[in-house]
């Protein structure tokens, strides 16, 4: 399994219109076939000092490996999304983990 | 779907022996049943100015909601898990996402 989670920051903190073009864009990516399980989320009512709740959009795949991940980061569906998208965010954060080995 | 998505950072970062320990203490708490799906992962050889790779272990735990969630955080299982191994970490970050309204 290879887990890809995205955490995006808004340019426009808290703008509920950028925040709808950024989860249509995500949604336009679900196609991609090489995606075993995704989550699209957004901050919990959970709240500990532990827990990062800056974010505004999260996005979760699931692959079963690296290389359908690497066939995602290069797919034309990904790049049209980077392409009218990337001006939404100010920040992006990525965890990509994979099996202990 | 609620996603909660943990990242360790060992004290003593590189440690195999206290990731050993972290992983035997993570490993005991995946019978807890409210769980629907889980990963248990490490920093992937993925590089990029947008990727963290500091920490140490990471922990994934999909549930089916907020309720099944707070079902996990006070199960004994659990607890006794923060008992034996939260001596082992420096620090903690964690994700809480839920379903887009």
């Amino acid at each position: 399994m290879f887990v890809h989670h995205v955490f995006f920051w808004l340019k426009n903190a808290g703008s509920e219109e950028d925040k709808a073009k950024l989860l249509e864009g995500l949604r336009e990516m679900t196609s991609i076939k090489e995606i075993r399980t995704l989550h699209i989320g957004e901050p919990a009512s959970t709240n500990r000092d532990v827990i990062e709740k800056g974010y505004d959009v999260s996005w979760l795949l699931i692959f079963d490996n690296l290389e359908d991940q690497e066939v995602y980061q290069v797919h034309p569906v990904h790049k049209a999304f980077v392409e009218k998208c990337s001006s939404l965010w100010a920040k992006v954060v990525v965890y990509d983990a994979t099996d202990v080995k």
